[in-house]
């Protein structure tokens, strides 16, 4: 007797998967080999026609759904998206979801071996773009003989792998589901990673990138870097619905060090747990991979043209009080698929919760998502 | 022959004002003794009924306007808004300025001598809010024979002084002009705070705030700090505008460290430069004044109720683009006036340039302040 709930995906086990063929990157490099981790949910069916792909955002991985035990406290970071009877409904399709290249989930990242050394990447891992991802991510599909993807769905960071999909393998996507994201980062968004950055750069314990090898982790920096996108992942509305002003303790202690206010409380707590539990030199290639994403510069800064070969059909959602990556950034978006004559739906979702809201089971949300795909055909 | 501009008040000599009554402090503690330094631009005329005083925001200081030598590459912070023909014109006005304690261009501060030990302040310094600054302020308008302020003026923190003079001595202040301002931070302003005080008191060179006693400073918090900092004073859009998504150079590095857009080129500067120049504690203690001003707090939170026994005549002013402190939240305390039955200007000026436009010679913002300068009554 199952302990999970009906509609969970349940027991997941993740796979691992090894690819030998050199994957040339951007950057100029090309990792000679190297293994993607991935979760599926659901079955594909004999056309192989039933096929999402779930990209994933800045702190993700390819843990989207269901439990790794009974033991696990929290499913994976979009149960409230996929299983059964949920927008990505796994009764239905078939879903894939990995970790990028370069992240710290299991797949080749920094703390693998590089196989030229002997020794872990560290910091000299080659930086991956949202492109290379998407290289990556057709190789193993390749492998899991899914010529075409039903879907590719994202949302921020995910959003922008979805898009680079419609993009680089037109053929090979019939529906772009593209979530709380921006054709390419504004200078603020990049600002922000930039001080994310300098965080951990400047951390005495980060010893350019190889501090595995000194036995310490650049805690700080990574922890400041979260504290900072933290606050930029809610809305000042729901910050203030949250938290408000309200005191951590009954009086205030008026000093440098004491934490006053249960929002000062909360950020560090959530600064320092993912300090514990991310890798530094992960969080500094996925933020250089929001920043080099634009995908428009290779047709002078123009989106439609950028567009004019896709053919996949479009899903577009945002939420009214993201400013990491507002409705504006969506609509333009919309409005360059528009300009190319594509399909697009778009929907600019009411939500007090900011750019997180993406992650939540928001009723109008989960609604509008279910509908889109629903209406994808199968055989 | 004077080489400064016909619109400057030209060479200013800082001055100095010790005070040996004890100053109570909201923290509980008090100060035996403290010195003020304060600029003059102007002259007090016979009936003592000109006199205006600024308020400086978090960086800010004494040093408002004109040029303490000829050799000074920039005048004052505020020259912009103060000397002859200017807002604030110093051919009518007597304008006194000063650096508040907690300071670190010359008031007592952290990087004073505590008399009980002998050795400087350091972490150690007391707490200092926004009313203990109105509080010093009253006693140095006392030594200057003030009784009454024709105007306080202050934009940012310096607003929320302006504020509280008007609440904590309603006989003492004609008119308050606060311009972009807040009458309490949002959780969103303390989350920034605090990430910023973080970067500062995790910085390994920080030492407990005794960090001049090991000849060190704690840089790498400070830029850190300066950087979250001025991301918050900008608008997305003037970023935008500034930088957008140029590059530094050329063609892209594709590595973890390397500038690669000139808003991260801009940030690091501003941090560095920053880094230099400021005291890590006295940029503690001016983040801690920002959190725990919220002058409603003693009503219930009724800011109607708190602006009850004010006398002054108000003139708000915000700008369409700042989110650091935007203009609902001048609204608020417009709102508040007017069911308080207060006399209030309000004015909300287009300007793309977030926070700091309070700072900026935007035509439309010195038409209006000198306006309202102008109409304030002198014997």
């Amino acid at each position: 007797m199952s302990s999970y709930p009906i509609d969970s995906v349940g027991l997941v086990t993740p796979q691992r998967m090894a690819f030998n063929t050199p994957l040339p990157l951007a950057c100029g490099k090309s990792l000679a080999e190297y293994e993607l981790v991935y979760e599926t949910y659901g079955e594909l069916n004999a056309s192989a026609s039933n096929a999402i792909l779930i990209c994933h955002a800045l702190s993700g991985h390819h843990h989207a759904a269901g439990y790794h035990s009974e033991d696990e406290r929290k499913p994976g970071w979009w149960d409230s998206c996929i299983g059964p009877g949920k927008p990505i409904d796994t009764r239905r399709f078939f879903v894939v979801s990995l970790n990028n290249l370069g992240g710290c989930h299991g797949s080749t990242g920094p703390s693998s071996v590089n196989p030229q050394t002997g020794k872990p990447w560290g910091g000299s891992f080659p930086v991956v773009t949202v492109e290379d991802w998407v290289h990556s991510q057709a190789r193993l599909a390749d492998a899991l003989g899914i010529r075409q993807w039903a879907a590719v769905v994202g949302g921020s960071l995910g959003g922008m792998q979805a898009l680079q999909w419609a993009i680089s393998y037109p053929e090979r996507i019939r529906h772009c589901v593209a979530i709380a994201t921006a054709p390419k980062l504004s200078a603020q968004n990049i600002a922000f990673n930039e001080v994310a950055r300098q965080a951990i750069l400047t951390d005495p314990d980060f010893h350019h990138g190889e501090y595995n090898a000194f036995g310490v982790i650049p805690k700080r920096g990574l922890m400041l870097a979260r504290m900072i996108g933290h606050i930029t992942y809610l809305s000042d509305d729901s910050m203030g619905a949250k938290f408000g002003r309200e005191l951590r303790s009954e009086r205030l202690n008026y000093d440098l060090t004491s934490v006053e206010f249960q929002v000062e409380s909360y950020l560090r707590y959530q600064g320092e747990e993912f300090s514990g539990r991310f890798d530094a030199d992960t969080y500094l290639l996925m933020t250089k991979a929001l920043d080099y994403f634009d995908p428009a510069a290779r047709h002078d800064g123009d989106l439609a043209k950028t567009f004019a070969a896709v053919q996949a059909d479009f899903m577009l959602m945002s939420f009214t009080t993201d400013w990491r990556f507002s409705p504006a950034r969506s609509r333009e978006i919309v409005n360059a698929l528009l300009a190319a004559r594509k399909g697009v739906s778009y929907l600019e979702i009411e939500a007090a919760q900011g750019h997180d809201a993406f992650l939540l089971p928001i009723p109008r949300y989960l609604q509008a998502f279910t509908g889109y795909m629903n209406r994808i055909e199968v055989d």
